[in-house]
């Protein structure tokens, strides 16, 4: 099942999206009970919105084989988890926005999971179950302000800087899903989930061994290699197979 | 003005704090238009909640000239942020709960600010006029994790770890506050926020350069010297002069 979040005017809803892609909008949203309506939308009656409103997004360092190696830090023991703050997640479309204070804003292409009960000391054979869904995410970070700071906070907490979407799919196998990121068309990341240093039922039992995990959370599970620098007047795509485009304009802060 | 937080029962409702120590209930919430209404609590009918619900808890490290120099890394030259995770919050009586991850949890006193309208690109002449008032808070923190991690979250991040309360006071000189943290009646921390690095104007200003903040949304000051080490069966206060005491039980995992 697919699920979105759109807007119509100024009315929000959440929908499902159907075989022939229109929209049908639920009673509820997807972290509630809910029932389909006989309200159908063609896409080009809504503007689709990032597909969940998470009470936090918590996000893991070093998470692929080859980023790691790419960044010189080698294999982490442990997850390493950081968190951007809620105000730094926009939805299709929307444009990120390179602050004045960096000089060098870099696109990740991240799986995102998207968490549909409460979460708490969750086992890692039973974390799936607690998982609504997957959808496409990007961690994008002021390099030189990473670099600068002890903590990730600031390089990667800007207004705009955790676009996700464009949909939340359910029933995936989260483990083998090829994964890109394209800035003009032109290839920058390519790499599968299957080279996750930590799974996603394995990073949901340590976070939930620290910090509770509402409904609505969201989980970036890490970036492969390949990071590059982002430029006023791109565009930069996320694909993850089976689960859609994620599409944001860039621009410069000038 | 003082503002409170409280559960009568099942009910959440927010009102002043009266001269006499009486609860006066308001139509709504600090963060909204309100009125005073002409239900009045005793303190011993209601239970104290922490008194905001941020969406988001920024946190700053090393902004005590003394305590800069207790860690050995010297005054920073800008701001250093964190997050910690709004599942970390609780109220006053609350306990702290020290995970079994951890060997050593720590106190850490600390002036919060609350926000009262949304920021953003604040200038530091601005910034006063965009706070709703002020609170106590405890940056609770797992040492030993955050010694081995490279990112403070894990070791901040925990359940229970932000005590914020007991009630938040507007109309303060947030740069001239005595500051005490007491274990079973002991002090550990004293100092005041005169000798704060980063006033509350100017970290405002530079939080709001990055992230947009909430009505709601809190910034805590960080913590002076005596940083000490809690125990089961402790109980811990933070003091901040013309705020009250923020006090909470401490139990082990065990």
């Amino acid at each position: 099942m697919r699920f979105t979040r759109f807007a119509i005017g100024s009315t929000i809803g959440y929908g499902t999206v159907e075989d022939d892609g229109r929209i049908r909008a639920m009673t509820t949203t997807p972290f509630l009970p809910w029932q389909p309506t006989d309200e159908y939308f063609t896409p080009e009656q809504v503007r689709v919105l990032a597909p969940a409103l998470p009470s936090k997004v918590v996000a893991i360092g070093l998470n692929y084989r080859a980023h790691a190696e790419e960044t010189g830090r080698g294999l982490p023991e442990e997850p390493m988890i950081f968190i951007k703050p809620t105000t730094s997640v926009i939805g299709p479309g929307e444009t990120i926005v390179m602050p004045p204070q960096s000089q060098r804003v870099d696109h990740e292409a991240e799986l995102a999971v998207v968490m549909g009960r409460l979460a708490r000391n969750v086992s890692e054979a039973e974390a799936l179950e607690y998982v609504l869904g997957y959808t496409c995410a990007n961690d994008v970070t002021a390099r030189d302000l990473q670099l600068k700071d002890v903590q990730f906070t600031r390089a990667k907490g800007f207004d705009t800087f955790c676009p996700l979407g464009p949909h939340i799919v359910t029933d995936l196998d989260a483990g083998k899903l090829d994964l890109e990121c394209r800035v003009r068309g032109e290839v920058r990341q390519h790499s599968n989930t299957s080279d996750l240093v930590f799974g996603v039922a394995s990073l949901i039992a340590f976070v939930s061994s620290v910090m509770t995990l509402l409904p609505g959370d969201v989980i970036l599970t890490g970036t492969p290699d390949g990071i590059s620098p982002l430029a006023d007047g791109d565009n930069v795509e996320v694909e993850i197979q089976n689960i859609g485009i994620l599409s944001n304009p860039v621009r410069g802060s000038g």
